[in-house]
């Protein structure tokens, strides 16, 4: 059992939570809970460690989980798991997986290109929803938070193994968009978004919580859209936006997948 | 200027923001910032107290707002707003309020209900996204996290004074929605949500983010909605899901309204 917060790869583990530039270094990063652990070994995504308590383990389906990892995994003190977890109350297990996005798709229909988002709870529950609307990627720009930022990877729910999420220069996107329509958020002089034809090859910007979309995004974008709302609401929260402009984007393209198999 | 925090004044407001109880024997609630201040205004909202820095009135925009103030406005120290705020950097202006829901209408036609919602920021996130999709009112159960809650108020954007909020008991809930079609959200025996016909009057019930609805809402509801995902995705965030579903009903009822009036 580990019970020292001096050992070497307790401190390895501290470090990844605490430090984007060394989770980048060494291009890993930690997740917890038990339905990650289960996730990561559906996904067959390379594992580095795992380290659960006394407690999580005398659970016997925990076990059977367990029984499935084939990197090293130790027990820890209570003390120790504390030290490492990012929670206030840690699940009681902790993996350490490198870094491994799914490859975009050759030629994508449906993308989502995140401009700034700087809110790791945001951040999370976008690419959550980008998954469940089946988006094919969704791409970073520099200026958002680590996607392997703790926080991020709480809110996503595994997200990160099933969907290509890749940071990228605005230079990359605009390559790999190449001539799909391009969407972004506006509040004015703009498409009511649910009279867009999104069965065409699309990406949609979503821009930072607070001040929107840049330059680069305009530059990129070729269309304007807005979400028409009542009672002098002026927006909606970010990540708010980003659901309800994919879920309409996913409820066009399945009917369009049901007429074609009549 | 009020520079002690012993003021018997201070101290009713950190017990505002504290103390739900206290919110409750009082119909009082504290919000921050210019943003809501000006909502008030505009909104004609029965006001306490407003409180700001010396910092916060250097910017004449600022004190063309405070000019508009009926009630008494006072300027505090940096100290003491620091301990009034519910935030780390707070913003410099913290206004007092009365609890005064707007009425729900006679025959509402759109109505979410949310059950044991317990996360602020969630319920915050989807009274904005409910006030901005056209909901005629918003039911919250009493498992639900108060409404007027320092996190909640923050995440709704000025939601409270632009849309019914009411905290109900089940009987009541039951007595207002009446002959309503009554839609839960669940994964499995569901109707896709986007088949549903959301011109009828309809309510949509939320539940809790970790254990879903109730046995109460089991029994009142009269069909299932599930909002098809991909990817595996077994869920999405609660916030999230309402969002979506209110949306598609927005749609629904826009269009309506469009060929209603050709």
């Amino acid at each position: 059992m580990i019970s020292s917060i001096q050992n070497p790869t307790v401190k390895f583990v501290r470090r990844l939570q605490a430090e984007k530039r060394f989770r980048r270094r060494e291009a890993a990063f930690v997740v917890e809970g038990t339905r990650w652990l289960q996730e990561l070994i559906n996904q067959a995504h390379p594992l580095q460690f795992v380290f659960y308590t006394d407690d999580w383990q005398k659970n016997n389906n925990h076990l059977d989980i367990l029984q499935q990892v084939t990197v090293s995994a130790q027990v820890v003190s209570d003390e120790v798991m504390a030290a490492m977890s990012d929670t206030e109350t840690p699940p009681g297990v902790l993996c350490v997986g490198q870094v491994a996005p799914l490859p975009l798709p050759d030629q994508p229909s449906f993308l989502l290109i995140l401009d700034s988002v700087t809110t790791p709870g945001n951040l999370g529950t976008m690419l959550r929803s980008a998954a469940a609307a089946g988006v094919d990627g969704v791409l970073l720009t520099p200026g958002c938070v680590d996607a392997y930022n703790p926080k991020v990877l709480r809110g996503s729910m595994g997200a990160h193994l099933r969907l290509p999420v890749h940071e990228v220069e605005w230079a990359e996107i605009e390559e790999i968009v190449g001539q799909m329509a391009v969407w972004l958020t506006a509040v004015s002089n703009a498409t009511d978004y649910t009279t867009i034809n999104w069965t065409q090859p699309s990406a949609v910007i979503i821009g930072n919580e607070a001040r929107g979309v840049g330059d680069e995004a305009e530059r990129l974008a070729n269309g304007r859209l807005t979400i028409p709302m009542h009672r002098d609401t002026e927006s909606l929260n970010a990540a708010t936006a980003a659901a309800v402009v994919l879920f309409e984007a996913a409820r066009q393209r399945r009917k369009q997948l049901t007429a074609n198999s009549m």
